[in-house]
């Protein structure tokens, strides 16, 4: 926390065998060690959790999103807070999505043009005008540490002509956004572009090339984990990363099971965001070390062992399956809290454990126990 | 904690003015301050807050409710686990409800006889019958400290003829209670005897009288704050507690609001328990020194100050109203969570204060501040 200096990424060492790679991000709100795994808090909080629990289960930076914060609560009263920071009681990095995913799946009546794109709000139908400058200065007015550029996000499949014209608009905001980025000088945060281009290498490939022209702080890759199989996924990232500057920090939008994370991390990805691991816990389903269970099944009503034995958080330390099924099938709120706790919790030791593999040049030893051990159940 | 005698009730000190009085009752887990709130926690669960929360909010002893936790989780685990505080993690004293009440209210074919009652349950049908002994022995495998005698509550209004027969059969099973439990021989817990006799004055006097002749360690004034008239309730208590031995204490069961407790408290009672703090803290209603505030409703949205700047709470030293009216419009549990603390952590304070004014021979004065206040906005 009390480093003052600017915004910067070290690459500290590099796997042997793969392109997993591990470093730090050296930001004035702490420091976030690679690869990370990041909780989504869209709407300013970490689904059922207190910022004080986020960081306990070992979280370095949780995600934001523009787009919900400014329909609910608005821009205003974030302002008047300090920024997000303080509105939300969470004194660590905030990385906020731009609202490019959002605008796509969620609102309605969208037009997108050269100059931005307009679209009614999915909750009560208000019209709003993004513009990738509009952009910037709402994830400004939030405060938040790492900003994302206003991408045009495809929804998949996409026939290749239109994620054509999406990446040709991706590419023409994101200049847009570099430029106007440099106006607002602001060296303690991180600006990210991102790279879109549906499943399609040729179009990822100039799309890559084309923002690493650019010189942006960051490279991120979006529209991926949207429903293309996992051999595109892979082989994309196989095709792009390699086109990206070592020296810059990697961000996979969108995609963060254990067992996927592990794929991405291989081949050179250093940040991560899912909604699934807090969601899951929402549900019922706990993270292990062997493997995922559904805690909420009657399977467990007489099971007076923890979630997972080899685990040390909270919830582990102070409750049994039972209680916690117990919870579920009465619908208690702490159902939730718990299994989100510990979920959050199995990630950052999972991305722990991961970095000393990384850092032993052991990674693939780590990924192959990790997925043998957590597919003997999962 | 580390008291290990018996269960002991101890007057400290009566109101010079009114039947107020401080007391405590030393248990061996733990010594409780009377007059005392108690949070409800009827399913092992305060809902929303971990135990170590509760605790925080300077809670002192929780209520659970045999009923539902016989029927769910069922005893057989919270026995295999050592008992309900360690089953739901909660250290501290435990009063259980002996679910007269919630037979009365929630399950369906209700048969009431000599022996006891047959009813079914109310979430799945299945069939069960509960005498007087057996609900000691639910309460006694939950390893609760404070246990209640089963009753039969009537609802209000109830004609005098009916109020008459179950007085005599809560007369009945009270005196079978009594037995078994010398037989039982737990120094280290209390049963309690339950007062009925719905507004008839007379039933409840010789109900009290008859209770009083069996001694019981506490008596509990049961079939109170159930639709009758605020004056009917008061009439009630200042015909019946001075018929209660001055030595034992006397719980006031279902009541619990703050302007509410003024009055029980005032005229000798010294144990409340009540859902509505918590109910409230969930629906998005805040106690405050100048009265109960609607944080969920749109006058709040750009209010930066906390829900109470009187209050040293964890919700009111990081959050303002602004952003806890943000997560009631978007729904998030953390909402529930933070006022749901604050509430609690108010009534610990509202009791303290009025404990301290208690024995300070104050008490009037602090009643007709606390409502003067309390009206002036609420």
């Amino acid at each position: 926390m009390n480093y003052q200096g600017p915004f910067i990424f070290r690459l500290e060492h590099k796997d042997k065998d793969t392109l997993a790679r591990a470093g730090r991000l050296l930001t004035p709100r702490g420091i976030i060690q690679t690869p990370v795994f990041m909780p989504v808090g869209t709407q300013a909080t970490v689904k059922t959790l207190t910022p004080e629990e986020v960081r306990d289960t070992g979280a370095q930076i949780i995600l934001a999103n523009a787009y919900h914060l400014y329909l609910r609560p608005g821009l205003g009263i974030i302002e008047k807070a300090g920024g997000l920071h303080s509105f939300m009681n969470w004194h660590f990095p905030i990385l906020t999505d731009s609202g490019g995913y959002q605008i796509l799946s969620l609102s309605k009546l969208r037009k997108i043009e050269e100059e931005g794109v307009i679209f009614r709000s999915h909750w009560d139908g208000s019209e709003h005008f993004f513009t990738p400058e509009k952009v910037v200065d709402i994830q400004l007015a939030l405060d938040s540490d790492i900003l994302m550029v206003l991408d045009e996000c495809v929804s998949y499949p996409s026939p290749r002509e239109y994620v054509k014209s999406a990446v040709e608009r991706t590419l023409v905001w994101a200049e847009k956004s570099r430029k106007y980025w440099d106006l607002c000088n602001k060296a303690k945060k991180m600006l990210f572009a991102i790279v879109q281009g549906g499943i399609y290498t040729d179009l990822r490939a100039k799309c890559a090339r084309e923002l690493v022209d650019m010189d942006f702080p960051g490279y991120a890759l979006g529209g991926l984990s949207v429903g293309e199989a996992r051999s595109d996924t892979l082989r994309i990232l196989e095709e792009i990363i390699p086109l990206l500057p070592p020296d810059k920090p990697r961000y996979f939008m969108g995609g963060g099971r254990p067992e996927d994370i592990l794929h991405y991390v291989e081949r050179g990805c250093d940040m991560f965001d899912c909604s699934i691991p807090t969601r899951e816990g929402r549900t019922g389903s706990a993270y292990t070390w062997k493997g995922k269970i559904v805690v909420r099944n009657a399977a467990h009503s007489s099971d007076l062992s923890p979630l997972d034995k080899n685990c040390h958080c909270y919830t582990c330390k102070n409750y049994s399956r039972a209680y916690l099924r117990h919870l579920f099938h009465t619908q208690e709120v702490l159902a939730l809290r718990l299994t989100t706790f510990h979920n959050l919790y199995f990630m950052s030791e999972f991305m722990a454990r991961m970095r000393r593999a990384i850092a032993e040049d052991k990674f693939r030893v780590f990924k192959e126990e990790f997925l043998k051990n957590y597919r003997a159940r999962g």
